[in-house]
């Protein structure tokens, strides 16, 4: 579920384009003097407008700044605003599927690390959702996120993620027990022998619906009394395919406990906040599932998001963050 | 292109179910006595109604003789017609999204004889359309498209077919010569050692866009003068993935010639005509680019394919086909 944080009466995108414009202009003509373009921005009074207004609103507030001002708005924001702040808002101001088609793009420069990006992109959207990424991906980069997933990957990890971005999986909620049993055994021989037999376990994963699979992963617990993610502990391999096998599998399970316990918990423990992820998830979710991934972080951690945040960043980084989560 | 079979002016919906009920009904009283149910059918009037109606115009009469008279208009079909004729006919009564699921469903059941229908549906349509047949794909058959082609084959035809019916190619004309060229290697040095590296063939083939798959086509072929698909016919294999790939290939480089030269001959030409794979063509081809296919027929054949068809087919069907090639 969303974190409403849309205002309930908003002004005309034309006068929100307005306040913007003159937000990037305080005390400009004494500062544009002394500290060049940008230093005199009001940051707070960009964040009192844009976090407050939903996808549709923030892409008329875009078009019609262009209009009136002959600029690109997200270009105005990138000179305007600096470091993690500038990195959130241009995200945000960006459409569900453009914003996730420039991250996935982005991941593809450095995928043995950032695979967890493109898995969650291909399995914590709806099939429908993710045709709307793959198209915007189309327009922006002129080639399939297919193409860019493949040339930048070999072997099982190329298997396991070409598959994941590619299939449009069935989203209904219909499951096959006896399907769920089989392939539950399927899954036990394969991770058993320790060689493991990758292409049914990609196969399964590839394209079986979130539903089915989440009865296969169900069965497989109740049959050997352990998940199929400890299951794959045991299995030996030098590359990051099992680590992806294992994020692919958590994230269809309880794609709520993967955020919060995975990705948040994780981003936000370590010495040094990972804010790169940080953004992605808040910004990604805030207008989807974010209230869903907060309960699911404080069952985790015993904190709220919120405290996290408001612990680890700082400036109007934090402002916005929380902002969008609703505080 | 396609042919242009549609009347000018048709009546209503409602005229059009009305004439049908008639056709179905024509010496009902005396027939239903002596020859049962389907004996009085006036299939030419079923012909000159449904043979010159699009499919929108198509679906609106199913809907409102579904209304009119409390009985599906397929099954009418069904019960009052028969053979060739009536599976074409019932091909024919579907939207093009709905027929295509149902052939490939079809197919499945045989999938080591009827690979070639997998792979037009994934290559002859555009990235939308094949997102449409796999959205009436999880309608009719609750699960997807993937998953079926999936469980139904193993090894390198599984990974071929698999990523052909996945993929969301990127369905623009840009064109990369530098990657046309390398690839046109990776392909030559995979067919070449004789062993295949199958998994570089099937990223190639699955990923990228048709676009750029005619130019490294075209580049292998300048190179090496002689074309992919002869080069694969000296590799060996012992399943039927070479041929599916050859015919891949054949199918993504030249649309009409592979129907026309691949499909539509070997239908017409070998002792017994194959009306599975002529209604196929016809039908799926009719309102989209049965022109062109018939051009590259004429072209390679000297004969018109309505001059083929008049001569291999007879009765209903024949009249049928020949209606829908806009005879």
């Amino acid at each position: 579920m969303a974190i409403n944080t849309v205002s309930q009466v908003v002004p005309s995108p034309a006068e929100d384009a307005a306040a913007l414009l003159k937000a990037f202009q305080v005390n400009n003509d004494l500062c544009q003097l002394f500290c060049g373009p940008g230093w005199g921005t009001d940051e707070q009074a960009v964040i009192a407008i844009l976090a407050r207004r939903d996808a549709t609103q923030r892409k008329q507030i875009s078009l019609t700044y262009e209009q009136m001002y002959n600029e690109g708005l997200l270009q105005r924001l990138q000179s305007e605003l600096s470091g993690d702040f500038e990195r959130a808002m241009c995200q945000w101001i960006l459409g569900p599927d453009e914003r996730q088609a420039v991250i996935a793009n982005a991941a593809m420069k450095c995928i043995q690390e950032e695979y967890p990006v493109i898995i969650e992109i291909a399995c914590a959207n709806s099939s429908e959702e993710l045709i709307a990424v793959k198209k915007a991906y189309h327009v922006l980069y002129k080639c399939s996120l297919e193409e860019d997933v493949a040339a930048g990957t070999t072997g099982n990890l190329r298997s396991l993620l070409l598959a994941l971005v590619s299939t449009y999986r069935y989203d209904g909620n219909d499951v096959n027990m006896g399907l769920a049993k089989s392939e539950a055994k399927i899954v036990h021989e394969a991770v058993r022998n320790g060689t493991l037999d990758h292409q049914e376990l990609v196969r399964i994963v590839g394209t079986r619906s979130k539903a089915q699979l989440k009865a296969t992963f169900s069965c497989f617990k109740d049959e050997h009394s352990r998940s199929i993610t400890k299951a794959l502990l045991h299995a030996s391999d030098p590359t990051c395919y099992l680590r992806a096998l294992r994020t692919t599998v958590r994230c269809i399970a309880d794609e709520n406990k993967y955020f919060a316990k995975q990705v948040l918990r994780n981003a936000t423990r370590e010495a040094g906040t990972d804010e790169d992820t940080l953004t992605r998830v808040v910004v990604m979710h805030a207008e989807k599932d974010l209230k869903g991934i907060c309960g699911a972080f404080q069952k985790r951690t015993s904190v709220t998001l919120e405290q996290v945040i408001a612990k680890e960043t700082s400036g109007d980084y934090r402002s916005f963050l929380m902002a969008l989560l609703g505080s």
